[in-house]
């Protein structure tokens, strides 16, 4: 498995261990991980901290040259915020867990050119179905259905 | 003037204040503000709480029938991550104070039939132009390019 997809992984983990819902993200330049996070809506009460906004935000403020050459892996395919997010600063390559339990807005990245992969990982489809499972008003909440 | 757009510019005004980017918004409900904020990007040295983000971050959890009830006031045309975060609650209405100084997603939102309502206000544009010929370089960051 690739490393900093283990990484995304481990992020969506200690999310659930916070009590959290089971998303990690990180954000890699130059071979290194520059931000990692994970869905933080329960811990924080947010309903913007998403799995990749959390990892974007904990990266700090970059220049549009940084993130032009930066891959994004997340557990799971990006909501239409979090694609939204990929689009403005122009991140260019996405490693997407899985998108069996929620397809996000690849189409749209498609049509930008975002360059997508999608692993189909059983472990990142495990994490989110237990977690739907056990609480599908919440996770309706963080999809805003 | 529209009350509402008054408060987001009242927030943007509050943005400049702090020594921030000028871009205010509200998140309107039932006729009574939910959530009201302004660009963070210096203030916080974030990069996801561009105004929208942080109208909607003080509103704090919400579910989706509420969202889908709500009017977004922002004081400028929603970038894409904005527009995305509008799509993804599924908020149908957005009042828009200029898209003069930059031009959002807006045919992204109009294709998922979002209302769309562009004021050009001179107030909104008048706070807009000065900041970026004062600073191009933070603005161009903001907008990642």
């Amino acid at each position: 498995m690739d490393k900093w997809m283990e990484a995304a992984i481990d992020e969506a983990k200690k999310g659930l261990d916070e009590g959290g819902i089971p998303i990690g993200s990180v954000l890699v330049y130059q071979d290194r991980i520059i931000g990692r996070g994970h869905n933080r809506r329960i811990q924080k009460g947010s309903c913007i901290l998403h799995g990749e906004m959390d990892a974007l935000e904990n990266a700090g403020r970059q220049p549009a040259a940084v993130y032009r050459e930066c891959t994004l892996y997340t557990t799971l395919s990006p909501c239409p915020m979090c694609s939204g997010a990929i689009l403005l600063y122009g991140i260019p390559r996405i490693v997407i867990g899985e998108n069996e339990t929620f397809m996000g807005s690849e189409a749209l990245l498609r049509q930008h050119e975002v360059a997508l992969t999608v692993l189909q990982d059983p472990v990142c489809i495990g994490l989110m179905r237990r977690f739907i499972q056990q609480n599908p008003d919440i996770w309706q909440e963080d999809i805003g259905v």
